[in-house]
């Protein structure tokens, strides 16, 4: 493994921290290096806060950085946002050298960064771990191309297919691991978007209740997707409890200008489903799905609701970057929806 | 692990050799061993042939097994059948200990062995790696002490549990490392169970078809519950092929009448289902079946045909010893009912 790919995989490491964080602004990372030494590395936090390169190099206050290389898991910003351009800091830094994975595809900055830092001298070295940095770019990229969310199935079933058990045996049908994990898949997105069915039968929270995942964040939105918004109970924890005004009220008839209003008006990069068959099969028909994450509980139930309904899809949807492991007795399956 | 432990599991791979080739009788395996030295080993290839203790007594033939120990994974048979008990054989062979898995259930035999050796002045030891052992002897255990056989339930589903993909997609869901496991999976069974409906609609063979699988063993039975036997397609593969002998109709109004008929019969040990949803669903429903062995095809359906149907179990089953792992881009889950 070259020395360029184990620092921006340290970079990766650094973005990842601002997934679920950084909405409407991507999750990035950078590290700074100079003969073999880390003198910084930092993450962008939250949008109105310093970008990557900016936190790497407060990071490094106080070493030299001049002649250092910079890992950055984007093209370094060359426009003045909410904050000044990253690539006139790192020019006025002294960096040598700026070695980063993807390509901003904003038309306003793309490409644009190399043209001003070898303008100033600078080496430019892009697409090392392009296609890692992709994935935790991509609700970012998608957003900025459609303007819609990356969207994210979650749902827990039993080995057959269903999401609920028979009468009398209780809601839950995965163990504590799988429940911590979504735990950790909601502290990932910027909203969580439900169905007034789910709401009317299940009366979930969606909260992110593990306070760890909460730092330097707050709830997801919590949508509800009803065009009978005065069927909603008032007294459901999503209208009345301390995240109260985290939850929006949206049409359920057109699922896309909902999603796209998100976007829009909320800023958001990703948006997880924790709904019933009948609306998960709305949201597939229509192609809105990025992303499943299947948990499957080691039970047979049979019956009337499986998780994905409807009257079957005209294509059957194949999913890539397959992934699955064991969380206690549970499987926890995820693809990309192609 | 102690010595014992360790020629118990050599005893135990011998045993594996002969699953689904043995039935009526229980696949067993032996090994014989002398100061650290294997003698010999074997396993009980078909019901008529010797028991594995005479086929490892064979195998050492020309060795002198007198102070040997012999490591079996059931107890020595000690009456009459087909064949001369073995114990009578480990007696006359000179063995100074006999150490076995599991104890046989059967009336007749259970713990007789170790009186009559014992008597013989042998050291008999029992119960070593019995879990292990009871995994491969289960199917004969169970058809001893109830008459009905271990039914394994295969299926191959989409993640949604659906086990037909949308018109114009052909029929496979899954690729081709899980339908040669699905050989493997039919080369450990006795017969093969399936509905008119599943006959009538996909036309199945359900034969091994790798040659490797055939050695020392014939087609499993082919069974086909219905009650409408007039409607079964003449030339359908099953009614028509070079094996069309080894396929059977049956009644399917009472599958647990169908399923005894097997074992007083056929002697089947053991039958795997391969058929539609409602038909497993009266399985399931009627308390039928030991075992799931489940494909996970990477694609999402939805759709009118879940694997397993019906109108829902009026408790939902639990999985034991749930195992799952990847066949190329699908996933095998398989586990005990309980």
């Amino acid at each position: 493994m070259s020395d360029d790919v184990l620092r921006m995989r340290a970079a990766l490491d650094e973005a990842r921290k601002g997934i679920g964080r950084t909405a409407p602004n991507p999750p990035v990372g950078a590290v700074i290096v100079k003969d073999g030494v880390v003198l910084g590395k930092g993450w962008h936090r939250k949008a109105g806060e310093p970008h990557s390169e900016r936190e790497a190099l407060a990071d490094a206050r106080g070493k030299d950085v001049r002649g250092s290389t910079i890992y950055v898991t984007l093209e370094p910003c060359s426009t003045h946002g909410r904050t000044p351009p990253c690539t006139q800091g790192l020019i006025e830094a002294g960096v040598k050298r700026v070695v980063y994975a993807c390509v901003d595809r904003n038309p306003d900055h793309a490409g644009r960064a190399d043209e001003l830092l070898t303008a100033a001298g600078i080496e430019v070295v892009s697409g090392v771990c392009a296609d890692e940095a992709e994935k935790i770019l991509r609700p970012f990229f998608k957003v900025r191309e459609t303007g819609l969310p990356w969207v994210i199935w979650k749902t827990a079933m039993s080995l057959d297919g269903r999401i609920t058990r028979p009468p009398g045996e209780g809601q839950w049908l995965t163990g504590d691991l799988a429940r911590a994990d979504v735990q950790k898949l909601r502290s990932t997105v910027d909203a969580i978007l439900t169905s007034g069915e789910t709401v009317r039968r299940d009366n979930p929270a969606l909260t992110i209740r593990v306070p760890e995942l909460l730092e330097g964040r707050t709830q997801p939105w919590r949508v509800v997707a009803t065009d009978k918004p005065e069927t909603m109970p008032s007294d459901a924890p999503l209208f009345s409890d301390e995240w109260k005004e985290r939850t929006l009220i949206r049409p359920r008839h057109d699922l896309e200008k909902t999603l796209r209003g998100l976007v829009k008006e909320q800023g958001v990069l990703t948006v997880m489903v924790e709904a019933g068959g009948v609306f998960s099969a709305a949201l597939f028909e229509a192609g809105l799905v990025d992303e499943a994450v299947i948990y499957y509980a080691p039970i047979l139930c049979g019956g009337p609701s499986p998780g994905l309904a409807g009257n079957g899809l005209r294509e059957s949807l194949k999913m890539e970057e397959v992934e699955f492991r064991q969380l206690g007795n549970d499987v926890r399956v995820s693809g990309l929806v192609k």
